[in-house]
């Protein structure tokens, strides 16, 4: 039984706390939160578990065995230090960290203290990702040519991120998980309009091989955008998130190149064929990962989305800030 | 009554040649390309014009007092520079030439000779740019955030030039038009996959007043998209011209900001109120450019989609390409 | 303080008694359910309620104003008639009963004894159809033609009624309520596939002045789909109940007859304009609708929604059973 | 080489000359048409074709080997019968006839002077149609439940014929083929409101074996829908003309029963798997049309849209009429 401490019951954390008690071999022993509201809240929804606004309960308790920080980010370094040092494993909000600085001091403790990191890219387990990984692993897909995100709305303003940190993030740790290769370069571009943070940002991934992936990024959309283009030489991926059923569709698409003897120019021909929509799993993709953290726990199983890939998705965001404010490319 | 002659015959030319003859102040005379394929449909859909490969027929006819120049971009310099010496008004193609610097010496000599040059930026006259600059115009939207473009479809491939030039001088004249603001800098990312062209390309223009434009271009979509969000203070507008009624929606959405005394954060809020699809006009847009084109030259009166027009939208690409290349932001 | 007894704690109930509560002048201070899972959930979600399995010590209890019935149609009339006969008032979900004779004795009852009953005719309540309402009541939709309900989606199929009185009661409470006019005759046709009721069928009802109305409702249609065409003399309505935003969409699109003097045919011509989508509240029906029920209790206001109101529908659902079965129209 | 004399060049008779000419094997030699302007247009876009306002011109001719009659419905019986009598082949616009029993007079002519007579059920040769008529065919979609069409826009009125056979052909001669059975009654119902023919209508199809198909014709609709259904046992098919691409979906879903030993009630559960969007040939569907006859009247062979499909589909357009006047069944 892998017992826990969750630290953060605002908007996330109960979704946190929902799914580790669905777990049969996870259970939440004491929740913590600075607001007298959201522990009221708390301690309604879990009668039978601790609530507290002292963290040091819970980083001090031998009845813990993991914390699960559902902070905002700028807490993240000091919690999840504490946590670690305290010998805790660690499941804790994307983005990891504010700096990937911070990220690498947390993977190094974390490995010398043999503990377990898991940063909470939930996207990697819905049904879609997983579909999606599955068909670019088992060649279906053919070689990615380029990865296209568009993710805008209305909205949210967060007062301590821009809409790169707050947005990106999703769409960093899919391409991260699903191209399985490093970047060479960002380039990123955006705008603050309402305050001063970016409100509407772009950033293009440059891979080997001539990979490219570029986000979109905005909160000032009147309509909500959550579609993805992957262009690969096999077949065409379109993957549209807001779609009830058929969220993703194959299309037997693509362009034929025949290098003709004698002739300068290769002939470029079409193909367009039968259109396909698998079926993908609906299990809450939150609750598949939490399975996952304690099976990795358990058995020291070394998870995907571990401190490494939190590390990462920082680091690119960190690199396309940077883009954004020299207006040139930034090498990794 | 406006006299031409039309310099090629391809995909495009038969439509010009029509829009010409629809009007009626204006008429073909004469049309002329370099293969015998196409003159064989010319004088087959125009028995009473002239048919010819000869250009020079054209240039020195004292019948012709207007040159539509209908051949790729690479012919365009020479063609239109002999046109306008022999004294002849030009409409002319997009991209209007190669490089800045040629279409910066047409437009010099159409000066000194006072002709006339229009360039086909044809989306201009369609009925939703036209309702979108009538909105933004007539201060409806109220002030611009950010102009956001998608032109993504599966081929052609051109064998001259790369995606940017192929699709993107639509959105580019489209922007320099609705906007009407000059471009601080340009910002282009793209990836060539199948020869050595880019066939997937974004670029950002960053515009005085935190305006913000971004085109997205890609030969290598499965799926076929023409979309553009126009974010502004008092509407926001979303232009779909795949749809084929309600191409242009506008949302009553947006955000307020109150400044609030003695409070650091300013109070974010949303507004979400109807949605208004407008009638849009559905004449042909090539024959209200056609009929303007013939005003334009008649009356003397500047047309706006003029040299400068044809020079802003290639200082544009020339500009993009070189960003791509160096992958640093180009000033203008 | 107006206090409930609900009835019924399956799939309904847990929403009727939230929404209940909800109301600052309205409690549940009873429920009662055969089933001992259901008495479990409910008492696990409502620690501060009453929960038993014997229904007599609702209708007994003097702290009990007014009963919920949410449970299956055929054991309405009993329940419903030993509420009001022990001076309760009635909240029951639709359909009212199971034949039109039930549901006139009911009304009597209540009548006699001075107490409301409301149907749940929850769609009632819904933004999009108060908007509907309200348009066709001011008069912007112009003069009815008529109104075409489709609501298809694959099962879920009910053991003890087949797809009319499953589906067709939501259309025929909205289609009652936005005509507000008394049907003249009905005429339906049908199919049972899967076991021996029909899970495929279509009702037209025809109206006084050639309005009519036609109802579509499926169990075995792959997709699912909720919307309804309303063509009236100046606006045509589209109500999709699907769209996130938008549900509804107000067409500027008509037809004008002109008779011309001397000619035999009248000129028919088209009108095409704008498209508007009102913003729809987005209030949950039920809470509103349950404010109504205390509002009409307290001031002894008739709701819209009353016994009447239940016993159309359960007429109009009688007599397309009968026109289904002998194939021709069954008069009102 | 098949010669034709075509009657009628209004507005569908221009694409049937075009149709003609682009066969190899048939060609038009005389186009008659009453109207001068008509007679015009047809010279001007077809050089080396007689034109003639006389149609005895086109009987006589020995050079004549077939008649397309592309003329309104009213004319076609006099105008067939003439031209089965002068020994010529038939294509004919559909609806074939005004009433079964001039359909049945035209096939019996036919069949005593040995001539091919083909109804121009364009629709039956769109790549869209004949993938489903495959689908069905090679048991894919396996027994059907329901076919449910809904053909509904805004306009056009036709002086002659009501919305029934104005827009109900297409989908007659589509049921009567892909479901390749014969009907035993038909309930319709509808109702007139600009003028004195229905211009909203409905009609449900009673088949053997339980079948049944449903088919909704609306000239007062908003919006333009061409979209049916098609319940299986084994898939369920969505086809949506309006649709660029895709315009079939294959869903497999549907519902699977369990009979229980020693339980009252079957167990119903449902399937949901993939959805897969077959390629759909884009050919022109008349030319393929057109080249079936050329091949039909050649061979001898009896096309499937012969006078009896044509008979068939008058007939119920015929009994649907009855039907919706009378209010009840009309049995075949």
């Amino acid at each position: 039984m892998l017992r826990f401490g969750v630290i953060g019951y605002g908007y996330w954390g109960p979704n946190i706390v929902r799914n580790i008690q669905s777990q049969t071999a996870a259970k939440v022993v004491a929740i913590c939160d600075k607001s007298e509201k959201n522990l009221k809240r708390a301690a309604g929804a879990n009668p039978s578990v601790r609530v507290t606004s002292d963290v040091t309960e819970l980083l001090n308790s031998t009845e813990i065995d993991a914390i699960a920080v559902v902070t905002p980010v700028w807490t993240h370094y000091d919690l999840a230090k504490s946590a670690l040092e305290h010998g805790k494993h660690l499941f804790i909000e994307k983005p990891f960290t504010s700096t990937s600085a911070q990220a690498q001091e947390l993977i190094e403790i974390a490995a010398r203290k043999n503990l377990t990191i898991m940063v909470d890219h939930t996207f990697l387990f819905t049904g879609a990702v997983r579909k999606i990984k599955q068909l670019v692993d088992d060649g279906t897909l053919g070689k990615i040519y380029y990865y296209d995100s568009t993710r805008v709305n209305l909205g949210l303003f967060q007062h301590d991120v821009n809409v790169l940190w707050d947005l990106a993030p999703h769409d960093l740790s899919i391409i991260d998980h699903v191209l399985n290769m490093k970047p060479e370069a960002v380039v990123a571009t955006g705008q603050a309009h309402i305050n001063n943070m970016a409100d509407v940002a772009y950033l293009t991934l440059y891979y080997p091989e001539k990979v490219i992936a570029h986000v979109s990024v905005n909160w000032l959309s009147p309509v909500k955008v959550r579609s993805t283009l992957i262009g690969c030489e096999k077949q065409m991926l379109v993957w549209n998130d807001l779609e009830a059923d058929e969220k993703i569709r194959l299309y037997d698409r693509g362009v034929n190149i025949t290098a003709q003897e004698g002739v300068y120019e290769a002939l470029v021909s079409y193909r367009s064929g039968d259109m396909w929509a698998p079926k993908v799993e609906a299990t809450e993709a939150l609750k598949v990962e939490m399975a996952y953290f304690v099976e990795c726990v358990t058995t020291g199983k070394k998870p995907f989305n571990d401190g490494e890939s939190g590390y990462r998705v920082v680091r690119m965001l960190e690199a396309a800030e940077e883009s954004l404010a020299q207006r040139q490319e930034i090498r990794f």
